[in-house]
């Protein structure tokens, strides 16, 4: 049965940010017809849908309305109305990931309880309900510094993420819910994304690294594959399988992991969705992780995960200094080195820290990727022509 | 001067078939903003444009008005209103390739006459105004048979060219302007992508190879890279290079070549624009040919031309016995198939032999690909459901 290509068939996606462009590309590429809806009414992914609406993706009714005028309903953000997606699958609706996958993901208390609950590797951790139940918690020495607070809703590109090391680090946090997990000392942050679909056929790409700055505590470098022992990179691969596995997931789910001093893999946290750490398979792999997701969630065998190359990504991000019309100085430079490609994710303003574009760079040998990369990030600044 | 990614600069392209469906992936990925102009409302490129207009592109005051309102005007089709071009050049318009450029090809008299002025080889013809013309030549004896007859105008997709073996065979010709060219028994049908920006910079892809069926005349698979030797993929780059530089060409130019049984490379035809024989740059190529062609016409440094691994593409045209709503029989099974990636081009209603698509076969054994190739050819079918 293939009633996706040049057919009546509509998918509908929730959120149409550079995620949601990025899959877009891929639809057109089957000819998949295509329902958006973002609250941004000039959201990357407005065009290149067949249909695009402006609607806030956290609200139930206009989740349900959107979800009933489509065949199968994914997403490419957690931040969604899980409600309205348990509605719709009671009517029978095809949603995936399913509203069970995205409750287990979405609340970090909940998703580290589900791996202890199932032996999946993760850092030792505690639930509090509210930051006074935190601070009780100190104040009774139950807890020690240092530990990593992480707030159970909302994190998002490192945010929702402290590292506590003093009784002052406490006085910024919010009052909310949230997690205290161990401090755990590790060699390398590693990803890996899982690509599963409807049948249960399963699939891994390779295991990438993140590169943090020396000094500034951001990924710098995506790396993949990841410079790790084959041991190491398949304890990775199998552990993310097996939380893939648990979560009954469908769609690509992406396992951030710690490779401890000892070489342990624990479960960071997971994306259940295309994410930034499989951008490099779009230049990269011999499937890309957005034609992935497609695959899995329309049932279609899935592409083989393989890489044609060794590949760094650098995200463009906002200068610190700049807020306004986005210009990419020196992007001539850039694009004159071979193998490497910018993304321009098509946010007309930019503003510090934002993410408006990556760029990804491949080569034979990731090493001359890896120095090319850095050339890269010394070339290409984001700012606007008004300062 | 980089004033195209996220900004008010806006791209006029004429045509919005499956040529400039795919090259509006890339001005996605780079956020350039697109005019696109059709005849046909349901045109592939339809979506992904920023504006897209039903109008005639060989009718003189559409044209003309649709290049006034954009900023650099570039077309996925030669049979385009070239006065209308000319005008727009008078204007001050940016017009890549150039209304000169596209009148030396549109006319194929004009084309090969250019190629004797230029000493570029190419086999031997003679011009007629007419059939009448070209009957009288025989009738005295100028001309002896077999000739390749190909019609000066409007010729596409081995449209508009006959092997003309006896005088039955002209009943069937049309009344109009062509040329009769020498039929040179050649090796191998060879092409050459090349592609050179505004301010000169020019590089070729590699040579690609066309198989023909056994006993059909038609295409078969595409190679790339051609299965020739080095000498002969170095002379013809530098053929195809050397027509690019004659033309003063812009953007991409697909040169058409034979590799005659001396190893001669003779020129056959040139199409100055992105081709069906560079499709397999989209999987196997360090830049593919849509962005290229971007890069040229907007003056950007041209992309690395060399291949991750070696590739073969299909296309994917409609199955004889069917016309009506497409079903594409057994994708899945070819989806299953490592390396495979079919592309739907977003035509609803399949037809006799109508290209609905193409398939591009990558691995790093080119016989491998090969083998790969034929199978999906097995396999996959376009039919309709109501025959």
């Amino acid at each position: 049965m293939n009633n996706y290509f040049s057919s009546d068939f509509k998918l509908g996606i929730l959120g149409g940010g550079q995620l949601g462009k990025m899959m877009l590309y891929e639809t057109r590429k089957y000819d998949i017809a295509t329902s958006v809806i973002d609250p941004n009414p000039e959201a990357p992914a407005k065009l290149a849908a067949n249909y695009f609406e402006v609607g806030d993706i956290q609200d139930y009714e206009t989740v349900l309305k959107f979800g009933r005028a489509v065949d199968l309903l994914t997403f490419e953000i957690e931040s969604v109305n899980v409600e309205a997606l348990q509605q719709l699958e009671k009517e029978g609706k095809k949603v995936y990931p399913s509203s069970q996958t995205l409750l287990q993901i979405q609340d970090k208390a909940v998703q580290k309880q589900f791996y202890k609950a199932e032996h999946l590797p993760t850092a030792n951790f505690d639930v509090f309900t509210s930051k006074a139940e935190l601070t009780e918690a100190i104040l009774r020495k139950e807890i020690s510094f240092p530990f990593v607070w992480k707030a159970c809703k909302g994190g998002y590109d490192g945010k929702g993420v402290s590292v506590i090391k003093k009784q002052e680090d406490l006085i910024s946090l919010p009052e909310i819910a949230c997690i205290r997990e161990d401090l755990v000392p590790f060699k390398n942050e590693l990803a890996v994304i899982v690509a599963r679909n409807v049948s249960g056929e399963i699939k891994t790409y390779p295991v990438v690294e993140m590169e943090f700055h020396p000094t500034a505590n951001q990924v710098e470098y995506v790396l993949s594959p990841a410079r790790i022992s084959a041991e190491v990179a398949q304890k990775a691969r199998m552990v993310a399988m097996r939380v893939s596995e648990a979560f009954r997931h469908v769609g690509l789910l992406a396992v951030e992991l710690f490779q401890t001093e000892d070489d342990e893999i624990l479960i960071n946290e997971v994306a259940p969705r295309p994410h930034n750490s499989g951008h490099f398979s779009i230049e990269a792999s011999y499937t890309n992780q957005f034609e992935q997701h497609l695959r899995a969630i329309l049932n279609l065998p899935l592409g083989e995960t393989k890489q044609k190359l060794g590949a760094v990504m650098v995200n463009l991000v906002g200068d610190a200094d700049y807020t306004g019309n986005v210009y990419y100085q020196h992007i001539e430079e850039i694009m004159k080195m071979p193998g490497v490609t910018p993304h321009i994710y098509g946010k007309r303003e930019t503003r510090p820290f934002r993410k408006m574009g990556h760029v990804s760079i491949i080569h034979e040998d990731l090493n001359e990727a890896r120095k090319v990369a850095e050339h890269v990030k010394t070339k290409i600044k984001v700012i606007s022509k008004s300062k």
